[in-house]
């Protein structure tokens, strides 16, 4: 199994009504990988950061399982940066700001260990920057990839272009009405399963995500929690357990996509108890199977 | 199996972005009793209509298994009336006209014939209301309440009141919210279940349905649909199938209860295809077991 994790590294800064972080480790790479790692799968990271970032991050990732070696450092270049405030209702946030520093020049570079994985996420970058990775890629691995409505706006044709290329495109609900001009979940997911990807995964934060292919349809509730504390990282905690399922078990079948889907949903729900990576890294084999048997009964029921 | 039924019979105006309804029939016991119909269950409705209702809408009833002999017919009153439009989100609508006319002065009187029911829907209205059916009962039989913000503004200690005589509370995400004072629905059932009832419904509309009780909780996802076509008496039918389904088995555990809900999101799911009851009305036995059996391929996943 290999898994290879491409995406921000970054600072955050996140303020929700109970409490703030201060500057703490952040971006997709580390919740994907680390969430991957949780399922005993190791993960190459590709990202950049700036000479301001400190080795006590890339140690954290190192020690769980993840090859740091693709994060290239750039001199006298700043980490990618974020804030953002979340209210009561933790489904929309504010950003309070963007620094994208070295992110802005990003031109990803496989090295020659990097390039024959059997599973990619592609987190959501560029969608040049995706394609880079695809054509550095010396296999044709399973690809799952994450996008937003940014670049819906900006960069259509070549976000369509990386389309083409991958199995599994995860995005939330209102990109997925975005993408297809669709308000109906079901109808947006037959347009955008004509635009190339044959797996699609629509996030619904605190109520769920469906996983679309064929004719098939799956839903995975989200767990009624106490409390959610900070939901940033959710998406992509979600995205690590998914593609980390598959790295493990190499079946890309429907039916143990739905299994994915449900180790994606497991470890989203750890990460937004804490504060950023905090919770990924607290929590241990018997947590997670514990979690999961907590979904199992949630949505059980037997007519007989 | 015995279902007694309370709640509005109505002439109801609706918008959507697929149509107009014109004046049709509405109101919550339509709704529930036909849906308990579709399971097999007789209901005696308690209700109230001016003599401007027509005879062919209570032969809709009659022929479905619905006992319309405590539906009060007032001389000279006009029939409760709602007019309400709704956008692209269906889970919003805004409210263009409600004409309370003979509701405003419903005092329910139970027959003799009506005062021994195994279960008891109470539709959303007046507390008072509520109170007055509970209290001519002869018997206790199982309580099943909806209600709405409006009663918790305006007769927030009448509402405590009837809450302490039910045993399952059935209301919306935003209900709960209000009700408990509590973001997380976790934590508002929580607090909820202290106020009386041992099971708490929460409605999510197309994100599917809470049950909580004890320390148990299920998850019941909506079906995605196509199209959404009015979802007027979605959460009405969902209570009819609800207890239709307890009326039928009369096994009130957590177990069975989870079947309930099923059955209430799989007749829900009906209702909403068309305007009104038209569709409930046009359903048989095969239609409401393939719907259930989609749900379950819909949610059930297996990780071994």
């Amino acid at each position: 199994m290999s898994l290879l994790s491409v995406g921000t590294v970054a600072f955050d800064e996140i303020e929700t009504p109970f409490g703030k972080s201060g500057k703490i480790l952040g971006g997709a790479a580390p919740y994907i990988s680390l969430a991957a790692s949780k399922l005993g799968v190791q993960t190459n990271i590709v990202s950049v950061v700036g000479d301001d970032f400190p080795d006590d991050y890339l140690n954290i990732l190192k020690e769980n399982h993840c090859n740091t070696d693709g994060i290239k450092k750039i001199p006298e270049g700043k980490t990618f940066f974020w804030a953002g405030k979340y209210h009561m209702d933790m489904n929309f946030r504010d950003t309070l700001r963007t620094d994208l520093n070295v992110l802005e020049n990003f031109k990803p570079e496989l090295s020659e260990t990097y390039q024959k994985p059997e599973v990619v996420m592609l987190g959501n970058l560029h969608p040049k920057v995706q394609m880079e990775i695809i054509e550095q890629l010396d296999n044709r691995p399973f690809i799952i990839m994450d996008t937003m409505n940014y670049w819906m706006d900006r960069t259509w044709d070549e976000l369509m272009a990386v389309m083409k290329r991958v199995d599994v495109l995860s995005i939330n609900d209102e990109e997925a009405r975005q993408m297809s001009e669709e308000y109906s979940l079901k109808k947006a997911a037959n347009k955008i399963l004509t635009m190339g990807p044959k797996f699609l995964i629509i996030k619904k934060g605190e109520h769920g995500a469906l996983l679309f292919g064929g004719d098939e349809v799956f839903f995975a509730p989200a767990l009624p929690l106490e409390e959610v504390f900070d939901p940033t990282g959710a998406g992509d905690t979600f995205a690590g357990g998914f593609s980390g399922h598959l790295a493990d078990t190499l079946d890309f079948s429907f039916e143990n996509m739905k299994r994915a889907v449900i180790y994606g949903s497991a470890l989203a729900s750890f990460t937004v108890e804490k504060f950023g990576v905090q919770r990924l890294l607290e929590i241990n084999e018997l947590d997670i199977q514990n979690r999961i048997d907590k979904f199992k009964k949630l949505s059980y029921f037997d007519l007989d």
